[in-house]
């Protein structure tokens, strides 16, 4: 079974809602109807250390994370547009996702080959292409895989204004459908990548 | 008298409709009641040149433009946003004021020390804050100042729709006030480096 | 047969060296070897446009480049770092690649369906990563898939300094060993998606 | 006097060494000449919340920073570079920074106004301009005042390898000479704003 992993980089812990959270539940919907499984992680729940390693010691809560990432075919970065960027929180987990990028697989792959990556954005202004941009890049810098059309994001017009909720953002045509879109692409790439992994011919990874 | 030098990137030439003139005309506004001077250049009326030197010969038309930036107290950069970026038109003006980026006032500064930079923006969707950080960024680098608000910009909702001058930005309170905020910044700052230029002390430059 | 088309969008025309050239043929090298075929374009050789259609009209060569990203599997851009970011060639390049953006494949899908494209990127300093995620990015969004590690790159420290070739970059074991892994994913991925194509299953687009 | 305030963004607390802190000193050697006093903050040592307020409750220790932020005439964000940007940490200080951004002098300015902004980079390879352009767009955003070449940073050639500190750095003369470029900036517009404050005209805001 395909399994899909969410990691919402909100600022906010689970006890408040989530407009990024509400715009993934989008896409658990068309994941929900072709036998994904689903799982969302509110990343300020737990207590992640700031570092580049798979473990900072002394209490750090990632390697449980982490654990989740590994077993997942599908990671989706969730995060809110802050002064026009990602969040802090997503920045905090790219970090952290860098400092397991010396590992490899079986093959001697990087460990995220196979893996394909989305992500979905929300904010009430400007910045969600900015965001997808940084951690998509990121990403596939470290070995996931970009299927096309995969960020989903909205946000409003310039200025102050209401977030994906309030603005009722799921009535956006252009949202909704790359809602869809990405789902199915993710879907599709984790299934290929499963049936047919990467050859291990010219990408095998000196251990260092 | 204060002269302010707009700049405008758009991809279309002066025979056609300019979303990003037409907000830049909003900044002209308060320009016009301080007795700031302003002039308008497309820059695709003129034949301007790939490249990285103040002229590339051969009918390149840069140094009619470069010589109204000399002699500018304020210069302000116009974008389209097209693929939530600054147009490559933008791109262009940078790669060729960075071009001058070696040549130095008689106090041995950098040319740019003392002119004022801002930016105006528009698109249909996403993307102002990302063109106005790489703008303003590239021209600090290379010697402008940057007052505190110098960006205005206007985008709508996620998704492909109407730009500024169809969707009626200018009923936009944020980016009105943001070009009115802007215009006097711009003047106040370009005023203060006219009594007072930055001494030269500490950042004189070494001819290369 | 698998197809690469390098386009090059240095600010040189093609009577001058170029140095992202000369690590485009390191890519090359690896793809003589494993039947994929290279075609390299320097963009400023043609007269393109700008703009966001598909043709300009009026002594546009851009149709003649597009007409070789059709026919290509495989899609590499390639660019100078130019104030720390990708070329406005480059971006001239992607704003046209997004004019052919609302075209469809027979089943109905965005037409770079089924391409992958990689970058490599050269300057004397910073701003490859930068320049890698811009335009990774761009393309992911109007339908190009991205394999893992397909950003090449070679940028020396930070300052004025020599470039590519000047510097011996290909004495960079990461960026040689970057050119590799690229050049086995570019070919590993679009193979994969010429025997096993995207499935026309959620990602039909509506003609508008 | 004039007051410096250098807030290190490095992902290490203050027990270990940081090659941030080691070119912050040189920009400091230059304001001990000239009576500006400098203090330097490890952000990682103290306990800050992730939000968007001025204070986050509960044990959050934001706000004695942020005190320090309002006494001081220039600020120097100081931040590593992780995956070609500026750290999760310097992110976390712009939010905050952003929280407090409702907040007007006694002349109905945002609160950043006559205070100036620069950066201070350090990484092993490619992302200081990323991440100065980041940084310093998101606080002129707010109001801050951006002079010209406040952006000092050292990277090494693209690749794994030594920082700043191990790689001797502090040999690089375009990085030393920008160290001193924007000590002197920083200090000339600190002194400028206080004697000639930006007038209240047109750029005070309506209390929301």
């Amino acid at each position: 079974m395909t399994k899909a992993l969410f990691l919402n980089c909100s600022l906010k812990s689970s006890n408040e809602e989530s407009n990024t959270e509400a715009l993934m539940k989008e896409v658990i919907t068309h994941f929900n109807k072709e036998n994904v499984t689903s799982e969302i992680v509110r990343i300020v729940d737990y207590n992640i250390k700031f570092g580049v390693s798979e473990d900072e010691g002394y209490g750090d809560e990632w390697p449980e994370v982490f654990n989740k990432v590994k077993q997942a075919d599908i990671i989706i970065i969730g995060t809110p547009v802050w002064l026009g960027e990602k969040s802090s929180v997503a920045k905090m987990v790219m970090e952290r996702l860098d400092g397991g990028s010396g590992l490899t697989n079986d093959k001697g792959q990087y460990i995220y080959y196979n893996k394909v990556v989305g992500v979905v954005i929300t904010g009430n202004e400007d910045g969600a292409k900015n965001a997808a941009s940084s951690i998509l890049y990121g990403l596939t810098h470290i070995g996931f895989t970009i299927p096309p059309n995969v960020d989903t994001y909205w946000v409003g017009e310039a200025g102050p204004g209401p977030s994906y909720i309030e603005a009722e953002g799921y009535k956006n045509d252009f949202t909704m459908e790359h809602a869809k879109i990405m789902a199915y692409n993710l879907m599709h790439f984790a299934r290929m990548l499963k049936e047919n992994p990467i050859p291990a011919e010219g990408n095998v990874v000196e251990q260092s």
